[in-house]
């Protein structure tokens, strides 16, 4: 019945699956044939495994916040395509600070992408609680609140502190992708644990499964 | 059941995923590693921008109408074959108007497979309501039908008005995106407010819920 | 349940899909701004037009054979993978004859793809029935065998006859492509009151309605 | 319901979908119109139907995997995520190994995401287990056990062994895709009869169909 939301989903999978795929494209195969024709690619590589890492947080994410959502409007739909234009972003990015072997410039506008599409999932999820009324998905946007913001904060960071040393930016850029990689139960109980003075009645959330 | 649709949506969500997403790869790495080297590539963001909205807009009512679409025939899945060719040719058309700065013939090119985007959409809905009966679809179709109507109007116009003013027809361009992004119900009332005495019998339909 | 069926659409939906979609990409963003610009592109966009009418058709008989598939075995997975290979050179042999303007060899090799996809999808057939058992697939295997078998020896001596006269090849690859187009139940129904004398019994089948 | 399960495939499938199709743009359409220019494309096209097949192969195996997961978590995402990443490899191994026929260091390195690919896969089944308890989908790990052993060891030996003589390692890359294009039946009764001593309680389970 509610055919709105696989739709969305369909599209959502279909985008990211492309976007994560032709970054690839980006690592041109070399002329040479030997194992040193490949060196000028490491910079390369590496800003792929790091776009790699996170689209798929992306669609990691999208994926637990539409399970949660029953069912889509209009501007879910536009908030949706917002997202997936910043994302779609991300390649091109990728290619600038890979092909310029992390110059200061190119890994600072990596951040830019990273940055509106952090704002613009944000925005995703206020206007599916828009949609639904606020008790179910109110849950997962607080459980998801922690490192959206603080995702938010670093990227902001790291933009203007690439013109000053651009490995500080690139180490931020890691460090926000890895902070999403440790599985959410550790991240949440840790935070669960500091937050439990700040707010005691959302505490036992924390521990029901994610994964219906 | 209706197998046939599911997979009309399938594929059409994989071609307009695709084209969505390969516009991307016009954005030619550049070269440099400052900031200045972005600059040429300011209007080929600009028109991949405006073609974000449209094939976003596209897929929208691609949705909607599908959603109150019970059955496809043969002629239905040519003429969403069509619709996708005409779709298809929106990232060429953007390349050459964005690598040229809209410049005159690109610019008026541009508005060609919107135009005749369209006129396929309007022969897609045509070829639903010949499958469906009238009493469900018409409705829709009337519904979209103002918009849809000065859509085609207004790129008929912009084409021939590229080769004496190509900002006419750029901003024309950008008027039909906007006017497809106001969401329905604003427009729709408007509308339904002005045609009140055209048309009473239809008015409370506008005020029925759109996504199912 | 039949969760084998669903996946095998939707992987074979998204290769036919991507191979409709990058052969837009053959049509390179010329350098010039003017119309004249696009003039060399014309052999190349006719290619294009042919070709996507092709992948249509290929994504259309697919579908509705599937439509009468109730279950995939691992030799239907295998023989729909060969006709996906197949049909995914259709690119390459569409860029090369359009660049080329419809060159001697470039015009024979195009029906060399053409020609494998044809097998490959009388082998997909061959390979659903021994899944299925004989009767209701049967049923359209003999429905689309005229036309199926016809398509082979147009392709085969499409071929050879690309080395004397290009442009007959070029008919014969557009009368195949006009072939299939033309609705299911005209020709159907004309081939069915030429075969009467030859197989009445199957007759009353030519007139029910395909797109359940 | 578990909708988790069904995204994850359709995500999956439009990867694999893409990076299918994507290689085939590295066969360049090229200069020449006559049947000599396709000579230099010879080693690529070998090596686009080598990873075709693999790719397949892949898709085959991911597929009969996830008919039998019941259940998806967040391990299992990333593990899927982390087995694309290096299926996602293939199509610039392959290019590198083509444009350079089948030189040392590329055909060497072509093994490297075919192992690693393999690894990822053995992951992946180890993450669906531990989430569904080790009944049901013991059973396919180990009736895969054989292969996918073989396969690592093979490529293992492969990629050193094209320092010495590169064709050997390409004869072991076509054998192992070979080994897997085998039905499934035949390979296991002559593999459970080799093993009968070793295991006989397991033994009636070769003899169940595969393809639900």
């Amino acid at each position: 019945m509610d055919n709105g939301k696989s739709r969305l989903e369909a599209f959502s999978d279909g985008v990211l699956a492309i976007i994560i795929t032709i970054m690839v494209l980006e690592m041109k195969v070399p002329n040479g044939d030997d194992l040193s024709a490949l060196r000028p690619l490491v910079p390369v590589f590496l800003s792929y495994v790091l776009s790699f890492i996170y689209i798929g947080i992306y669609w990691n994410n999208h994926h637990h916040m539409l399970l949660l959502t029953q069912r889509v409007s209009g501007s879910v739909l536009w908030a949706n395509l917002h997202l997936l234009f910043w994302v779609s972003l991300i390649p091109f990015a990728t290619g600038w600070m890979g092909e310029n072997h992390f110059a200061v410039a190119p890994t600072a506008l990596y951040g830019l992408p990273l940055l509106m599409a952090a704002v613009a999932f944000w925005l995703l999820q206020r206007a599916i609680m828009a949609t639904q009324g606020a008790e179910s998905l109110l849950a997962i946007a607080l459980g998801h609140n922690y490192r959206g913001k603080l995702s938010l904060v670093l990227y902001a960071m790291a933009i203007p502190l690439a013109f000053f040393q651009q490995w500080i930016a690139g180490a931020i850029y890691a460090l926000v992708a890895l902070m999403w990689l440790v599985p959410d139960r550790r991240i949440e109980r840790a935070l669960a644990s500091q937050s439990e003075s700040h707010d005691a009645g959302l505490q036992n959330r924390w521990h029901r499964p994610r994964d219906g």
